[in-house]
């Protein structure tokens, strides 16, 4: 590969995906088709979250696709924020619909509606719902993984009694989020409330995960909304209380969607093709066989991954391909990511030796096979660490604390401002114009050290008021 | 519940789906939603089915929702079966679309036209894709889990080098299914080959499995299609052989649906609700713990619990719910179907017994808790087999040989009538009044005995040829 991802970050990025064969264009502009490897890795993912998401005593749900338009304008904010976007169904069975529909941009007023009429009493609360879904909005600027017309996500939406419980939901899901995204995934997030203009439609509150590319642009990982009570009027959602009191619970919603393979790429990929981290890899390690002079090499080896296979929750793999150059068979999974290759001929399985390639450091080690699960538990994880400190090294070297909102204008290089902000308008169309965006308020518990340089600064807009630590970048 | 499944068929299947919250009506006519205890079986059956695909050297992609028209239009068979119901979204992003697209009724035109571009030589045959995703087809008479404008499903769809092998993956899907119905679903079907007049839009051989529902009509369970050469000249599928011909592959598409959850009620439900077969249920066991004087019981209880999801397979659960009656507490695991329940107070635990109540004869048998595990695994084998046989019974008791076809005019109960047809078309018409329709060539081989009395008999019809053994019944 003559592109490199240091030298033209762009395409690098679109032939890593298409060469890796993670995704195929559609015939519809802005949806794609996603291959094999990335629809695998994305079931890892979606395990994963699953998971956690049951812990949190969410019940899987399947809601409908399509979504009568007057559902949308039930919520002022919300049809302001999602109208320019949607996908109107005017014709069906052959003739057109008295009310057209919309195709989902996201479930809130279809649940809503819903919660009405599943939710009477103080009994009924709370209610945690969860859906896997595709959903649909209208991207001008569309870009594989990371803004598609089409994306595949997880909506959870949930009812509770107080706000207190809503706002507890509120971080379990986004700090469920962060355990993903930072302990499977290896990639690190700055955690924070994004501000009033960048706010979900409808919202009260959006928290995010900010994750910091190859690039050094920020790329919003997962967030989770506090709806509080305001989506309730619109949908009659109300429940009584032990004494009979008649309540408007209050809502949250909170999703992940595939566009976290886009981050994966991103942020561990390099100019070979993706990384996996070995933690969400569909298969672990790829043994790839030398063309020996007996078939009895293969039976062997056949028998010695099934026996690994069982032994271990990892995921081995035979490549037998023997059509192909040596070479073009290491580069082949190399491309895909796969953590680890084992290299196997006759030779080295007589003296029961593995030349162990690691995927990320491109180092070989070689060791005798009999404590092989050993040694591959132990080398996955210190490919994992290693690949999460990389990432938070390379995040690091992108943070730029200033309390001069000069500096963000005059810089070209992409950078994550750290600033003080009060939160005041002018400096939002300031530094649209060269192309930066507020992503959001730090977290100040989550991320002392980071903010430490301008924590309790006056604001680097007015001057005036003390402002909040602020994330400042531009992003996909 | 005062509705009966004998007496009022329809009306039980309506109560039972909502009393047992399996689903809810959405706000688009003939859109559902899915409620998490169906979910939870739906993701069961999938889990079934994909661990057999994947077996099948079958990789799962994620295709486009949205397809343009002109794709449809490719091939005119496949048009003419779907223009009637597809649903057309003609306005998105704000304004009008210059070619409508239309949401998938099914993936066939999308995926050819795909192969057309990933398929050059004879080394990328077979290819075998399989995606799990929605379809809509606009739905005239819906009706929840069995005919829904929106569905989900699997579709296979795979290219091969020659017809024969084709014809093998065919019947290798429809086997694939036939074992997830019979042996997980405990649903016995009839396997065969639907006439020309009922095979899906451009196919060449449609195979069918057709299962018998609590009422005696018919219902097309399964489906596999060889779609041959008939598509790759609409969409330019080529290859190359080793010999460097061009060639057209011969292709197939095979898929099972959420219908099949309609089906597990129809044939197994009873007047207390749903019966689910212990191999797809997500909740093996409850124990329904009594209120006793401590919360010692309860803690007790959850660490048993606790020991036996972790020594078996099973799932086990515990109901505390004490602000219900026992009455209450039972009959609610009962109507979701629960395979057993453990009754069980302070007095149980003290002498180690448990109380196990089975939810398809309703026989309690009492037991001590020593070899629980051993005791419900041959538990859950006998009631799996049991609903087999009793669905077996079920559908022999229906089963009526005849050589006349007037047998067929004049009856008015449900029956599935098994006659000897030759494809002559004036039976297809004549039957079609009184409601009855051809459901299958029966596969001659599997079904020896089903069809002894009217193997090699002049058809039915037109009293001249010798026709082959089939099925007619009403269905949904």
């Amino acid at each position: 590969m003559s592109i490199t991802k240091k030298g033209s970050f762009p395409e690098w990025y679109q032939s890593v995906i298409f060469d890796a064969k993670l995704i195929d264009n559609a015939s519809v502009k802005g949806c794609y088709i996603i291959r094999p490897q990335a629809v695998a890795i994305w079931n890892n993912i979606k395990n994963e979250l699953n998971k956690r998401i049951e812990e949190m005593g969410v019940e899987e749900y399947i809601f409908p696709l399509l979504i009568p338009q007057s559902f949308l304008e039930r919520e002022k904010d919300h049809i302001e924020g999602f109208a320019p976007e949607v996908a109107v169904v005017t014709h069906a069975g052959g003739s057109s619909l008295k009310e057209p529909l919309v195709i989902r941009p996201t479930s809130e007023t279809i649940i809503h509606s819903l919660f009405s009429k599943w939710i009477n009493s103080w009994r009924d609360l709370p209610l945690k719902v969860n859906q896997w879904a595709n959903v649909v909005r209208w991207e001008k600027r569309p870009r594989a993984f990371l803004r598609s017309t089409e994306f595949w996500w997880q909506e959870g939406h949930t009812a509770h009694a107080t706000e207190e419980e809503a706002r507890n939901e509120v971080l379990q899901s986004i700090m469920m989020y962060e355990d993903v995204i930072q302990n499977r995934l290896a990639i690190p997030t700055i955690r924070g409330k994004k501000p009033d203009h960048e706010r979900f439609a409808g919202a009260e509150e959006t928290h995010t995960l900010e994750g910091c590319m190859g690039d050094g642009k920020a790329l919003q990982m997962a967030t989770s909304h506090l709806l509080g009570v305001g989506f309730c009027e619109q949908f009659s959602i109300h429940y009584r209380t032990k004494e009979n009191i008649l309540m408007r619970p209050s809502l949250t919603s909170w999703g992940a969607t595939t566009r976290l393979l886009g981050a994966l790429i991103m942020v561990h990929g390099d100019d070979k093709g993706i990384v996996v981290p070995p933690a969400i890899s569909p298969v672990t390690c790829v043994s790839i066989l030398l063309k020996g002079e007996d078939d009895l090499v293969e039976i062997e080896m056949k028998n010695k991954i099934a026996l690994w296979n069982k032994k271990t929750e990892k995921n081995f793999l035979l490549d037998t391909s023997y059509e192909h150059s040596i070479g073009e068979r290491i580069y082949h999974w190399e491309k895909r990511g796969i953590p680890f290759q084992f290299l196997f001929g006759k030779k080295e399985m007589d003296n029961g030796i593995i030349t162990i390639k690691i995927r990320d450091n491109g180092e070989k080690i070689t060791t005798t096979e009999e404590n092989i699960v050993e040694i591959l538990e132990k080398l996955c994880d210190e490919q994992q660490k290693r690949l999460y400190q990389r990432a938070l090294n390379h995040q690091k070297s992108f943070l730029y604390a200033t309390d001069s909102f000069n500096d963000i204008m005059k810089m070209e290089d992409e950078k994550f401002f750290i600033i003080s902000w009060c939160g005041c308008k002018e400096i939002i169309k300031k530094i649209k114009e060269p192309g930066w965006t507020i992503r959001c308020f730090i977290d100040e518990n989550k991320h002392k050290e980071m903010i430490s340089d301008i924590i309790n600064m006056p604001c680097a807009g007015c001057k005036e008021k003390i402002g909040k630590a602020t994330l400042v970048a531009r992003a996909y």
